[in-house]
């Protein structure tokens, strides 16, 4: 298998933490994708993912699986044993009711914020970005207080429940994970008063397949690479 | 099971094709969410689904699924045998992109055109809809302008393959059309030269549990229900 991506990036390290999780890093070959040269938005790319974004996961046989949701049912169901996609109808539906809201509510939602209401990955991007469109940034700014107006029911969520889904980490927990260092990197943090996310969030970066998966936590260099261009 | 939802709605009609194709429509109580009241952003409502969105399934014990595709992956899962979300990992995870593709690409961006750059539902809605801003028609324009620009991605896929995902109907299937038929209530049709597009429509239009569905082929009353209130 191969995937294409980038290190230090929030949806990269979903699929990271996943592959950690299955025990999959050593069957996986990394192609790293220049995403300030908007290697993304180039026709190569985009025959394989047609929305422009990292990662995309490609098989032997040259299938394509792109989005994070799509790639982690691919690697949970792999050997037969989901341990994060849920194994009954009900686990199912609350997963991928969790994933939805982590995604809708917090990273896809710090996403919008860092590439509109921020200068984001810089120039070679801004093509891409609803160009000549003057209300851009303001929107990016609302998408950024959307995201930290719904720390407090991710909190309310993690003080009745270890986990989203309940008693069990799952994949909306990665997704939340990497929705809210993304958040720390560009400014949102958690503030102090929401103890049950910062209790669950040190659970989390405790896990073996979090804690030892390289850049995991954010390095300088990580930081750096993600950070507002001017 | 209970479903909160209005029969017209794009995304009730994504569940509802599900409970046909299942064989699960005399298990369900409907219950109709007030739209044009904002119901769907009132305090009892919010505190079954935050996102403030139809459909929501409330189970016999009191468990919500909220989100289309998880209440999707729970009632096909629910007989032990998914015709509509895959069995082996690679379907799996094709079937989980093509939902997004279809949700992001289309679905998604549709209901923002209809929510912000048209009038939408109305009035009680507006204090939800990112209020005292400006931008907000031509932010629903773009959206809209996005949606048709990838009406020929999809047409290429179905100019490969009898469906989405291959040669079998899946769940991304139904998100497509609801999308399309979306679109077509708002003023946004398929041009005609995506022949592709249109026979992928018509085969599924002719499914019995598509065909059958009450409310599938919309009637007036549902697009006078749905369509742009002054």
């Amino acid at each position: 298998m191969r995937i294409y991506d980038r290190e230090a990036g929030p949806h990269p390290m979903r699929v990271r933490i996943v592959l950690a999780e299955k025990h999959l890093d050593d069957e996986v070959e990394f192609v790293s994708v220049d995403l300030i040269a908007a290697a993304q938005k180039q026709p190569d790319f985009l025959a394989m993912n047609p929305i422009g974004k990292i990662p995309v996961l490609e098989l032997d046989d040259g299938t394509i699986i792109s989005e994070s949701t799509a790639i982690t049912e691919y690697l949970d169901n792999l050997d037969g044993n989901p341990i994060l996609t849920g194994t009954t109808p009900r686990e199912k539906g609350l997963i991928h009711m969790m994933q939805r809201r982590a995604e809708m509510m917090m990273i896809d939602a710090v996403d919008d914020y860092f590439h509109y209401g921020t200068p984001g990955l810089g120039a070679a991007l801004r093509p891409w970005r609803m160009p000549d469109w003057s209300g851009a940034e303001e929107w990016g700014q609302r998408r950024g207080a959307y995201a930290v107006a719904n720390m407090p029911y991710f909190n309310d969520v993690l003080t009745k429940q270890p986990f989203l889904t309940g008693d069990r980490f799952s994949m909306p927990d990665i997704t939340l994970f990497a929705g809210l260092m993304f958040a720390d990197l560009v400014g949102l943090p958690i503030a102090s008063e929401f103890t049950a996310l910062h209790a669950w969030r040190g659970k989390v970066s405790g896990r073996p397949a979090v804690k030892n998966r390289t850049g995991q936590t954010p390095r300088p260099e990580d930081i750096a690479r993600l950070s507002p261009v001017p």
